[in-house]
């Protein structure tokens, strides 16, 4: 498991080169030229396509929510997923208007096991522990959820794999899985989740400060994501590594998307070349998370939702970068003069 | 000509209650939220729809490209249109890959009248003069690129209205009609355009200067145009205000189209509550005209090539955000819990 091989950079300058041809001023396509290039590098390819998207959502509870971290009440994370399969949800609208196919992952609800048509269930238990007084799973919970999303992720039979999630309380765990891994101040990274106010955010970060003297003051990823993390952000950091070895681009949403990445490729290096990073959230810690990750993301739209939306409105962008590689007239082939 | 119905506020309260009703936390939704807005706004309906996106890419010389202020030679502009009209140029790969309609119009590029199955032919002139030495057009050509494309935008027959331009030189063209509208320094908005270098730049900067001399400080919209402009950009003035009053949303591209943008709202002020801006280009100039006009752009991808090939990249931002109005559920339809 977490076996992810490194990408070949043997084309990169053929690569380089092919984007310079095309009728355009060089670099004039900024961001999707990096797009493109890594995209191309994935595929080992110089016409990289893009045909089929696939977001994976993963739900799971939080021991942490009753503790008060968040704005909303624990039983939102089960409403939200039948909302996700009713097709209610805003990831659902986003997937319908841009051609993504979308699947609902039962990572571990709080509650009796969900049965509905369409949901995947493969729940490591209902909810999380409290993370504030004992590890958040077992070390076998950990390892059952990492291998339990990489099968699911090398599944998932689309060029690009996009992630999201739903669970009350994610943004707190994310960000003790952040702070634990980077070794980044809490201030840098606790913000106001679904919507906190000011004494909401002074609380949650009182909280998240005891939570974290309970461990050292580093921890490696898996240790990390036992103590703190979450069965729907574990699965996820499975599923991309799972993914990218399958071949697919990997799709990064927002701040729980980005931290299960931040796990995933300390534990399989090689992961960090199959991601891209689809937006910069409103959420406070994102910026530490992206910048631990040297991660530049295509879209900054203030979102701080989750459930893979920045991804899905993404995909549209990354898929025009690989079809400029692929398509794009070159100055020689439309008999276009270059510079003076 | 130039009249522009003002956009009705009476939904404005009852469009914000239905976005805060959508099962998400207050504002999640970012930039998507003020984009549904406007465009329920201009469509008066609480449900808005935007099944249609077509792109009008206008094409014209300059005269000022004879004194070497563009990195490529002026017979470029000639040779985009045929590769646009063969579909090798990026504004096609993106308009194909995001499903937009996309029509070439000839404003006056230089030569012969070009003649080729599925180009519009409303030519001006083959190029405007040299803006250093004298008027770039004469009044009456300005009048009717205004008109040519009011007559165009009004019969664009989509949800949105997008535009983009090709014309080499026409950076040059845009900055002096930005400073002479806003009266901000040429430096503040001088650029690199398809990509000088720093003695190119240089160059650019003192031609600019001296052109600016010819004329008063401030012009209004009209001489700035006549005097500067090129046919391309005010032709899409002119679609702008059609397309805005055929009750369209009007996706302004980068630089050129957002200094189009700024002299068509100086004419019809009731233009802007209709305009999207799509992105912010790494034009250094557009900064400026982006703040003139109290504009924030969906996008932020480093772009600099023109051809509407940004707005093209928003059009499914933008699409997903009206749908996120139309067909998400409320927490009272998904019986979801709202805040604590």
């Amino acid at each position: 498991m977490f076996h992810v091989p490194p990408v070949s950079r043997e084309f990169d300058a053929a690569i380089r080169r092919a984007i310079d041809a095309k009728t355009k001023p060089l670099g004039a396509l900024g961001a999707l030229e990096t797009a493109a290039a890594q995209v191309a590098r994935i595929q080992g390819t110089l016409t990289p396509t893009l045909r089929r998207c696939r977001l994976t959502l993963f739900a799971a509870d939080h021991g942490i929510s009753k503790e008060g971290v968040s704005a909303y009440p624990q039983a939102v994370t089960r409403q939200m997923v039948a909302n996700f399969l009713d097709g209610g949800a805003a990831a659902n609208v986003f997937a319908r208007t841009n051609g993504v196919e979308l699947q609902v992952v039962d990572a571990g609800v709080a509650g009796e096991p969900m049965e509905a048509p369409g949901l995947i269930s493969k729940r490591i238990a209902a909810g999380t522990r409290n993370f504030v007084v004992e590890p958040a799973m077992t070390a076998e919970q950990c390892e059952t959820a990492l291998s339990t999303g990489d099968t699911l992720g090398a599944g998932v039979a689309a060029d690009v794999a996009a992630f999201g999630e739903m669970g009350i309380g994610n943004t707190s765990s994310a960000t003790m899985v952040a702070h634990k891994i980077t070794g980044r101040g809490l201030d840098s990274l606790v913000g106001r989740g679904a919507g906190l106010d000011d004494a909401g955010l002074a609380r949650k970060r009182e909280i998240l400060q005891g939570a974290a003297r309970r461990t050292p003051e580093r921890l490696d990823a898996p240790d990390a994501l036992r103590e703190y993390g979450g069965f729907e952000m574990v699965m996820m950091a499975g599923a991309m590594a799972g993914a990218a070895r399958a071949g697919a681009v990997v799709l990064v949403d927002g701040f729980i998307a980005g931290v299960a990445a931040l796990a995933a490729a300390q534990m399989a290096p090689a992961l960090r070349d199959y991601l891209v990073f689809a937006h910069r959230s409103a959420e406070h810690g994102h910026g530490v998370v992206l910048a631990a990750l040297d991660a530049r993301p295509l879209l900054d739209l203030e979102l701080r939702l989750g459930e893979g939306t920045g991804a899905l409105l993404a995909w549209p962008v990354l898929r025009c970068a690989a079809a400029m590689l692929s398509e794009m007239a070159s100055f020689e082939s439309a008999g276009v003069s270059g510079p003076v």
